[in-house]
């Protein structure tokens, strides 16, 4: 007697929570220490030592009626200001706090702007480019829009401008992009960004309203050898961009993110008090009161993501070395190899045999690769290799 | 080019935030000791000393990647253990950890209930009392259900039978209540509850469908003269109870609370998975980490809530003495009087001439009476009488 739309749906978990839960009983029968769970993507590094001393610092000296006290809709003026600074210095932007909307992370930051650019019920579409975070479909769909789809290239996955162009229509109203990338660990390049701008210019100017870029980058800072990802609005002023300090601050459980958009966009004299109704109407009342403090205090830190670069070395250099097949990431904390199998699942099933959680490409709308996370201590990569050269073996035998 | 359903009403602030942004405005030229805000229900007593000090001790003891890391969406179980055992001490009820779900605050709570119980788009109803929380109804109607009103009862601001009576169809699927009452103070009282409980027993039995009772009940533990509000499951089992850490300990920034119904609630069985997916689809990923540690070690505490009833006291007395006409409230810090004259918005510019900042009662769908939040410091209650008294005497001049 429920809503049929949340009972029919109620209680059922995604592949990547089994996985974990399987983990869980697996390690309680023969030891964690013997369980290699690359399924989840929690940062396994500490939130940098600024967080934690800036947070007793403001409890200790402020007033808590301030410190714990609602902040308006939008965000502590003075976070947004910083948050504004910051990038400014970073990438040259004029961004100022009214540029800024506070979100709990980065999926309420995607969630609002889907329901900020495409109506409910009336045809509107939101592109999502393959292989992409399941949850991206749960929030479209949710919103009474349709997700299309566009296949992955898996040669280097970039995105696939054939798909790109051929199922750009009337209805498309954003597309979003996340690079660098979940489950990929691909960087879009200058090039990808380039071609994607001018085919969504194009796009625009034909069917004569803006078709919007919704960049989410909770990876934004994860990126390897040096490199930084090319910061989406260079490439397009309709970009909305959604940030989460979830990995970069290691504080995903503290659910601070952003969006952030330029004076250039179009609709921007409205954008944020847009993104508003959304928040209010979903019973979002705002972003932690004292976590809004600390990353305006910790706007410049991260956490030690060093890790992260050094497993995906000894991980990529070892899988490919043995015969797996694979893009080479340029950031985040995933890898998305080539399956030996065409089914994701069977050889995924069969990787469990070894102890190896890994997620099926499937769950990313994608066929026959898997995702392993490496937001793991660094001993656990090595400990695990030679359970994939056994498993390239069993395959090979 | 935005969305049509938000980008129309872009920006636009509520009643209760266009008198407080006057309010600030107001105090640049006259000082802030000159105007009286008694529009906004922000606490004003600071959180319980336990609140800063589990919270240092969980930052300084334990392991940043759990205390930051992600909590699993309904919450973790410890605290939700807590949450139960505490509940069962006060309220003789048999919570266990899975009649907790964990939400960013009441405002995420009903709003999870209202889409949990009623479809969207085919004519489901919600009922709400007037006088009632404006954001009910964008709540509601944001969900594609319609808000059924039930005219307030002014005599004593208990439920309206007659209307509720005469308004219950085969489309209820349940009704909002808020006892003690934002805004009028008053505590729904055994006697209600019961009537209450008995129509509802009734129309579910004639509909062949549970209507349930979301209790969303914040100022729980705001009640006066040493008294309890009677707690609403004792009286109907189909009730899902919601709650917020932001009045009890003063931490209505830090967004912690909670929904709980017991094991003999109708679909108990998939109640829990049914708000899950409520919540997943709105982008809410899980209630913030670190306070719900603080929440499970101060589970027992409250702020130091007398001021409130001292303010009550102070107001209440002065108000009726000079000649105003209300309903003397039971608990949380509100009280709710008449106007001087039937149009409430006239009656409040008319006390904004005296620096008075009262909020119309039209904001609850209300004629004729006005709000007055007295979480403020005593002090300042006591130096706004004079005020008080001038304002009325100009009505009767």
């Amino acid at each position: 007697m429920l809503a049929k739309k949340y009972a029919s749906v109620a209680g059922q978990s995604s592949v990547i929570r089994e996985i974990f839960e399987y983990g869980k009983k697996r390690a309680s029968i023969v030891g964690a220490d013997n369980v290699y769970d690359f399924s989840i993507g929690n940062p396994s590094v500490p939130a940098p030592a600024s967080v934690n001393e800036n947070a007793i610092r403001i409890m200790q000296t402020e007033d808590s009626c301030k410190v714990h006290g609602y902040p308006s809709a939008v965000g502590y003026d003075d976070t947004r200001e910083a948050i504004a600074d910051n990038l400014n210095k970073r990438f040259g932007t004029n961004y100022h706090k009214n540029n800024i909307f506070m979100t709990t992370g980065a999926a309420a930051a995607i969630t609002f702007c889907f329901r900020a650019l495409a109506d409910s019920g009336v045809g509107d579409e939101i592109m999502v480019c393959a292989p992409y975070f399941p949850e991206y479909k749960c929030f479209i769909e949710g919103a009474g829009v349709k997700a299309t789809e566009i296949q992955a290239d898996i040669k280097d996955f970039q995105i696939n401008f054939n798909e790109l162009e051929r199922k750009l229509n009337e209805h498309t109203r954003a597309i979003i992009i996340n690079s660098p990338n979940n489950p990929t660990g691909v960087v879009y390049s200058k090039e990808t960004l380039e071609k994607l701008a001018s085919i969504l210019e194009e796009a625009s100017n034909r069917y004569g309203r803006p078709i919007y870029i919704i960049s989410d980058e909770p990876y934004r800072e994860i990126v390897f050898a040096g490199k930084t990802a090319p910061y989406v609005p260079h490439f397009y002023k309709n970009t909305l961009v959604c940030y989460s300090y979830s990995k970069s601050l290691s504080l995903p459980g503290e659910r601070v993110g952003y969006i952030a958009f330029t004076d250039d966009i179009e609709d921007a004299d409205i954008m944020l008090g847009t993104i508003g109704a959304v928040a209010r109407e979903l019973g979002y009342v705002g972003v932690p009161s004292l976590f809004q403090m600390v990353v305006r205090d910790c706007v410049s830190d991260t956490s030690d993501i060093s890790v992260y670069e050094t497993n995906k070395n000894i991980i990529y250099k070892a899988l490919t070395d043995m015969g797996y097949s694979c893009v080479e990431p340029d950031g985040t904390f995933y890898i998305f190899p080539q399956c030996l199998e065409p089914d994701a699942e069977a050889f995924c099933k069969k990787a469990q045999q070894y102890d190896l959680l890994l997620v099926p490409s499937d769950s990313f709308s994608c066929t026959g690769h898997f995702r392993l996370s490496y937001c793991v201590p660094t001993e656990r990569v090595e400990r695990a290799l030679p359970l994939f050269e056994k498993l390239i073996k069993d395959y090979r035998s």
